[in-house]
């Protein structure tokens, strides 16, 4: 595959891709600001969760280098699994090259490829403003707000947000 | 312990509670309406699944006889693990026993003790009216709506709710 100069090009991750995609979530997840996941998590632990069924992981390469990653899959089991999910991070390097917008544009056409009826952010931290923002932007909506749900290191208890968006444009 | 005639008592299950416990799950996962559980889950994979970590496992027994099961938890871990989460199976011979009430009771009491500072339902049925006024009386929010999230096996695709309680009395 080839990709324009500077433009972002996504494609699954493979285990060659662990110390890429662990150098963008590490900061993400010591900082402790927008994931729940536990700050000291280990890189093995982490990796695990990224790969783990019923999600695929994904990686956003520029120029041949990994500035972003995304894991989708299905949400809940059983008679909700029409419903996917998705997770992204990326690495500070990304910043207005549209890494995040692609990575969340590829997420909703594979979701929708695989069959996905809709996709739901279980949990967007409500201080996370530039994410709920782009989120927005790309169709989702705020559908839930859950008070106090997340311990922010710095502003204390903040409200989590519920985020969804159909992806079947009205077809039954 | 003791309990009054025809009163629930809840208690801590344990591997001799498993055969009362799948009794009550089963037809109610079999049915497929209330829980995005497959409906052909084996018996193995459903106490697993019920008595998994970070959840504890309760019944319900009135007179010597179990009539209900709930299994109380850690919603999400990290920075929302002060957000307990609850699932609650009665059977239909508790119907006007007060036993679900009993057990929601319960679960708020011990998440409390346990030191959570709220409790979340992720996904409540809509068509489950009985079980949202119950939760509603009990002090249970709807704080999120996911529409067409949940294919009901009569009804076909429906909204499901996200119900919330905090349970900290405003204490810091």
């Amino acid at each position: 595959m080839t990709s324009t100069s500077g433009q972002a090009l996504v494609r699954p991750a493979t285990s060659d891709d662990h110390d890429a995609i662990w150098s963008i979530l590490a900061p993400v997840y010591r900082a402790g600001e927008t994931y729940c996941i536990p700050t000291d998590i280990s890189r093995e632990d982490a990796l695990l969760d990224w790969f783990q069924t019923p999600f695929t992981a994904f990686v956003a390469e520029v120029d041949g280098r990994i500035l972003g990653t995304s894991h989708v899959g299905r949400n809940r089991p059983g008679a909700a699994s029409h419903v996917a999910n998705a997770s992204f991070a990326t690495h500070p390097d990304a910043r207005g090259r549209g890494v995040a917008k692609t990575l969340v544009a590829h997420a909703k056409t594979w979701a929708r490829e695989q069959g996905f009826r809709a996709m739901q952010f279980n949990f967007v931290v409500s201080t996370n403003a530039d994410a709920v923002h782009s989120w927005q932007k790309a169709g989702f909506d705020i559908v839930g707000r859950l008070p106090a749900a997340f311990l922010h290191p710095k502003h204390g208890y903040v409200d989590a947000l519920v985020m969804f968006q159909d992806l079947t444009g009205g077809q039954p």
